[in-house]
């Protein structure tokens, strides 16, 4: 199953617990793990080889060099590093097809086979959206040129290499960023929902991509209890600026996390 | 490694998932579960079995005759399994003479050999006292003519089998509870603190009988962080009435132990 990541070094730590959590719960799975970057130290790369073959899987690192982003517009405070996920099927292997881009801050805590064997005939991704109105009401208003109807989080992001290769063009998206800079707030999700939304399949954001900061808020409106979390939802998203990695964070499943840290950090 | 635990039909799925949670953080010892009962029925024993044995683990059940409490008294609505725990050293094989007895409402999320190595010469047990100061104030008054200076949790007690055999008379328990009846709110644990407190090792609560309803106050005080709990905590306690697999359960570990349920129900 081919799965890719974009980071850098600050990253590293919260990399290995994805991708333990990752392992643990698809035991029968072999993992190709791509890594898109361009400021991972040699002695870093080493460190996360030694971790992903330990663990029985392979690691696939391509490192893009400064000169292959001359023509892409900077936004804010922003590296060109934002552009990897979209850009991606320009840099994995022509006859791989299909990959699974995964944020670092995440868990995946079931199987996640029935998310990776989604058909995307005629889609160039599947992602889920967070669907709390206010925020989808600001962000329709903020690209409203663009008719969103949804505004999908760029986390969780199954792609159609094969389809991408066709239809997205590289210019289309530098004109893009530079058209619009001042309003872009998270440039690859901006660029996503912007240019693809009509081209991406909807995903379940309870089984594929919980946001975890909405708990209580999801628990009051049904029967999404932690059993059922627990049981059925593939992949936990720590959204937000407060991570589970960093100091004073609480949360319903900062134990989780942490247990699962604790795991990758012994092996 | 000797375990001990004593409960009815209720907790068998309690009882798994600890099972689950000691096995799994202490993957290179061998366990031999005993089990004190009366009403477990044969088929439920079967499934115990199988759960044991599956693991990889030893399972020694022992049934308790009701003529052998003919002579126990009866604290309201408690059965005569509350004496089960105290008067182990009865009914284990003489040959047994430490053995580590756990509540079924507890995660074990580490090694647990140091506390199993915990020299007991001279003491009848070692157990941890949840040092909340009301708590502590009530159960001396309450029981002061047996100058109580700290009030032990029962559910988790490494036992000194051989010392109990010398210096236990049941009788002195029965008494005991013949004479105190009308104020005992936990037996065993009353009886525990009255009659042998002297005779008990002071273990860390953090380390060994971390109760979760106190995380944010624990937090509070210092630097027992997630963090360190995960890493460094043996054995999380989920005392109180609510219990993480009842409905309506919140709490910082719900996740965690919801993660172990998972486990245990799938093997």
């Amino acid at each position: 199953m081919n799965i890719l990541v974009t980071l850098d070094s600050n990253y590293i730590n919260p990399l290995k617990v994805m991708l333990k959590s990752l392992f643990l719960n698809n035991q029968n799975e072999e993992f190709y793990i791509f890594l898109l970057h361009s400021s991972i130290k040699p002695e870093e790369m080493e460190d996360i080889n030694g971790f992903i073959t330990k663990n029985g899987h392979r690691f696939l690192p391509i490192e893009i060099k400064g000169g292959d982003f001359r023509d892409a517009p900077i936004v804010m405070h922003y590296t060109k590093e934002m552009y990897y996920r979209l850009l991606a099927f320009k840099y994995l292997p022509v006859d791989v097809n299909k990959v699974l881009y995964l944020d670092p801050d995440i868990l995946i805590i079931n199987n996640i086979r029935t998310l990776y064997d989604i058909d995307l005939s005629g889609w160039l991704y599947a992602a889920a959206y967070h669907n709390r109105i206010p925020v989808k009401e600001i962000n329709k208003f903020r690209l409203m040129e663009y008719e969103i109807e949804e505004y999908f989080n760029s986390g969780v992001l199954l792609m159609n290499l094969k389809m991408q290769r066709e239809k997205i063009k590289e210019k289309d998206i530098f004109e893009f960023v530079a058209r619009h800079k001042s309003i872009l707030i998270l440039p690859d999700q901006d660029i996503l929902n912007s240019l693809f939304a009509k081209k991406i399949k909807k995903l379940d954001e309870i089984l594929y991509n919980y946001d975890t900061r909405y708990y209580r808020r999801i628990l009051s409106k049904g029967n999404v209890s932690m059993d059922y979390i627990i049981n059925n939802t593939i992949i936990l998203h720590f959204c937000g600026k407060k991570k589970p990695w960093g100091k004073n964070y609480s949360g319903e499943f900062y134990s989780l996390y942490k247990h699962y840290e604790r795991l990758a950090m012994t092996g």
